[in-house]
């Protein structure tokens, strides 16, 4: 090693040594003939002390960021002039030494802890980002995640198995990244998804406790906080049901949250059903380190003369104190809903007195007007807002006006914790539902999960019966209104599969073109299994208190899947495009070998044949 | 959990016990009226008895892989009947209950210890292969092989990062994949060859101490044993000398072969330079497993009438007895020579009597006769070998000759072990030496390890005066002749890399288009760093003793990159394509984005501007 100690370790009990530092000059400071310099290195920051004389004049060259290494003593500081708020305060290192190791140009932005530039810019200058002690404590945090959830996983006995990532098409809900294979021209290989469908494999294979943190790939329409790449923790087991999945993720979040975050988590979690998480948070990640609750009146409004709330649900969510909200913020409240796709937010203010006042309550019945506060359980000095349409959509904006009005009166203890599993999840949902995401197949459902999710016992026989009622073995972890995890019991039997395919719109040929070899691993004896995935940048996120998940990936892209340091991605050349094969044609006649492997029959005799490759 | 207990962890001490049991049915016997079969799980094999009558008549209907599940009572076996090979050879259970969770179609092969189907069918059907002790296996030393490195790393306070994966093209010798980037129509971004990029810049942005177990990818024209995406365990360090990184590498490595092969490595392991590994063992991954060494003999020969011997370098290699192999025998090896590229090997057989032996004897004056076997350090009964014409071909042919010998007489100790670190590598090769390999930049040389190499202290100044003969810190680190992992101390100034790629004939204008940020980046106070990284899928072939690493890989690729469980790389449909914007023809005139960018100055103003995107 180039030094002998490091600069931000070192502390009183080291006086008197003689010590070799490297690191970065963090700050320079010229006082009268001595100099004072902050040596920083990944440890932290020491002072060094220059003498006035020829230390200091050599000194006086050095600029910000400047790579150096210095000999010196260690030094009690004066007292008086300890810097309590440096764990290296009560010391400082007076140089006998100095090298420069590298020099540096002036920097496009000064690395201070608030950093008043734009993000783009600390991206594309990322290296020097990092040297910020808020970015590169967010590295260490993440690693230290890593870390534990390893060990915990370890201890149970679980084996790290690496998945390939160029492999075919997994059916996800996004679409593929796709690679041309240039040894053969006209194929592609695509980026998983996720390592779904390798992690049933292996259990197929009899490995029983898989885990991995994972690569995944979905290239997607633009959308705040999400990655072309990212990452999860991968998890699979074998002979288990939904509570061993479910009290093994918890093992995992407690360890993570205790080490890091400080904070024991009470085991079991709350569990709620999906259909409670909608009927009353509105979405299936609540937010619950706050009360408030939606109520639904569609009952309630059943005779109304009011025509917005002749509908097929009618909700509505309390503002505590909102009576007093002035016009134009309630005019805001509007501006919010319609940029959330909706026509508006109804709303009614409960006066001091009781009565109701805003421009909904005139078009009420009278008893619709005297019982609702009561109903909605309002008190006076309250804004009560509803939501009356389609019942997703309506709860789904009453769940948004629900986290928009803990935010504005504070009901959220920025410092609590909450953790809930969702469970009991539909097992489909309408196509024309799902939005941007791709739905696999060509059906009127599709997995709200994905398509390899078993319905439960109540449901295994009889879920093409009622696909909107079915539900699956599925369960999601959702933290402070975040979904960092989630997973499900899958279905391991290849007629059950076939038959979710079905409602899927899912033909058995293309069943068998897709998806064969998991169909044809089931039939070779698949035991039980199930998993979970946790997103492990936006965990790393939560763990460490950012708001974007760009703050714990060393490298992220920027919108748009834009990398503004490497500049990719980048055009290719004529001969990149050509060694590619990407402009291969195949000969429209001739079968490929693709399609000739998908119609060969499981277990013929062929496949027993060694080959030449062997 | 469906089960209580896992069948491989019975013991006596459990008799008495009821226990459920899930698993796999490996073996049925009929014997009379009663029914054994072996219940696998991923723990082992217990036997379970299904008395005669209806649990015999139910177990009749189970066939080979079948999933069940069981309850029974564990029993000890009758005094005699103990299979003292099985860990659970001292009980059996008697089944109660009989639960068939899942059936089986009859097995395309049998899962025996000693398959005789070809490699093609196996990883067809990876999931019944892996079910196998031997596969599963190798996926558990290869999770181990993971956990004691990163214990290793972690005690040494280093940080796990990941960098990315959808990247610019980073120069390391092979063709890059290519993934067509849809949201930027006609740009694309490259799958790293290795982290190497990231991990510098890391190093720049302050983080010292850097390791990842790193997906890399590299699109290579078929080779036995490589797969196009493969495994490192990567590694970088700050304010690092050579020595600092060879003495944690050397700790990985003895931890590895400690933990997982129970071999203790003394360290410091033995160092050898290149040019001594070369001209000893004719190679830069010498087996020291035994001792043999070539000889060179050029000075030997300067005055020879042999014509084949007036040659730049002419060396060789005694094979001991070999005086005795057969006609037929010396024949073969001028056959195994031809197929090396070579145009035969010359020998000389010492007889009984000292006397020379062979076809080449008679064309070498009385002098050279007298005085070779001494010279080369043979008896009478061994054969001599020769290599004669340009000295890299030549010792190339020797250092394999070298290898066979040793196979053939039995020179290796299948059970030992030989760790060598090779140092003090040359900076540059020429161009037209590096075979299949990409040169990165259009000059008559190009980087022998890799373009970021950083030159020896003695030749930092100059090695472009002499580039054939510049050193580099590089080392590799070779095991029983297999190259296990490299490194380098790499260049952290702006201006010898810029020198380095003058060399290897890459304008400054290629440089800057090519690794602008990389160059930015030495310009705001790079570190000394080095680092190394450990080829993992090799790592555990070796540890595991297996002969290729695909046995250590889950779901491996077989020739040309073709996946035969998946089928991949697949044709895609006509819509990917579209979406994918593979077809995207920029309008010739317009300068991309990436052009522009490749332009601005590194610190210019535009840089430290804050963008839209924030």
């Amino acid at each position: 090693m180039m030094r002998t100690h490091e600069a931000g370790k070192l502390r009183a009990e080291h006086a008197g040594q003689s010590v070799t530092l490297t690191g970065w000059v963090a700050r320079r400071r010229d006082h009268g003939g001595v100099i004072f310099i902050d040596l920083r290195d990944a440890s932290g920051v020491a002072q060094v002390v220059f003498r006035e004389g020829e230390m200091a004049e050599r000194a006086h060259k050095l600029r910000s960021e400047y790579v150096v290494k210095v000999v010196g003593e260690v030094t009690r500081r004066p007292e008086g002039s300890e810097n309590p708020e440096l764990p290296t305060g009560d010391i400082e290192v007076y140089a006998a030494e100095l090298l420069v190791l590298n020099e540096a140009a002036p920097l496009p932005f000064q690395l201070d802890e608030h950093l008043e530039v734009g993000e783009e810019a600390r991206l594309r200058h990322r290296y020097l980002d990092l040297r910020r002690s808020g970015p590169a404590k967010a590295m260490r945090l993440r690693s230290e995640a890593n870390r534990i959830a390893r060990e915990v996983l370890h201890a149970e006995d679980f084996v790290e198995v690496e998945t390939p990532t160029l492999t075919r098409s997994t059916p996800e809900g996004a679409r593929d990244f796709l690679v041309p294979a240039r040894l053969r021209p006209g194929s592609w290989y695509a980026l998983p998804q996720s390592p779904q469908l390798f992690k049933q494999l292996l259990m197929v294979g009899g490995l029983e406790r898989y885990y991995q943190i994972a690569r995944c790939y979905r290239d997607e329409d633009f959308r705040a906080d999400r990655q072309p790449e990212f990452t999860q923790l991968d998890i699979e087991m074998s002979f288990v049901e939904q509570d061993d999945v479910i009290a093994l993720g918890e093992k995992i979040v407690s360890a993570l949250w205790k080490d890091l975050a400080d904070h024991e988590i009470a085991r079991p979690f709350r569990r709620i059903s999906y259909a409670e998480a909608m009927a009353k948070y509105g979405t299936d990640k609540p937010d619950l380190r706050f009360d408030l609750e939606l109520t639904e009146l569609t009952e309630y409004f059943k005779d109304t003369p009011f025509r917005v709330f002749q509908a097929a649900y009618v909700g509505a969510v309390v503002m505590p104190g909102g009576a007093s909200q002035p016009r134009r913020t309630l005019d805001a409240w509007q501006e919010w809903a319609k940029q959330r796709g909706a026509r508006g937010l109804a709303y009614v203010l409960v006066n001091e007195d009781g009565t109701l006042g805003g421009p909904v309550a005139k078009n009420l019945s009278d008893a619709e007007r005297d019982g609702l506060a009561k109903a909605v359980g309002a008190n006076p000095g309250d804004c009560v807002f509803f939501g009356a349409g389609d019942p997703d959509g309506a709860r789904a904006l009453l769940g948004a006006a629900r986290v928009e009005i803990a935010n504005r009166v504070g009901l959220i203890d920025e410092n609590a914790w909450s953790f809930v599993w969702v469970v009991d999840f539909p097992m489909f949902e309408a196509v024309d539902k799902i939005g941007d995401d791709v739905a696999v197949g060509s059906g009127k459902w599709t997995a709200l999960h994905h398509a390899f999710t078993s319905p439960t016992p109540e449901w295994v026989d009889r879920f093409e019966s009622d696909p909107g009622n079915a539900l699956a073995y599925a369960y999601d972890i959702v933290c402070n209104g975040n979904e960092i995890g989630g997973g499900s019991i899958r279905i391991h039997r290849a007629d059950v599969q076939q038959r979710a395919f079905q409602v899927m719109g899912i033909t058995p040929e293309e069943a068998q073109e897709k998806f064969g070899f998991l169909l044809d691993a089931f039939s070779y004896g698949a035991p039980p299994h199930g998993g979970i995935a946790f997103g492990w940048d936006r965990i790393a996120m939560l763990l460490g208190g950012y708001d974007s998940i760009r703050e714990v990936i060393a490298f992220p892209k920027s919108g748009g899947g834009y990398d503004p340091l490497t500049a990719a991605p980048a055009p290719i050349t004529a001969q990149q495009r050509k060694e590619a094969g990407v402009d291969f044609k195949p000969a429209p006649a001739e079968k490929t070998a693709q399609e000739k492997t998908a119609q060969e029959k499981p277990g013929s005799e062929q496949a027993a044949q060694p080959k030449a490759a062997q």
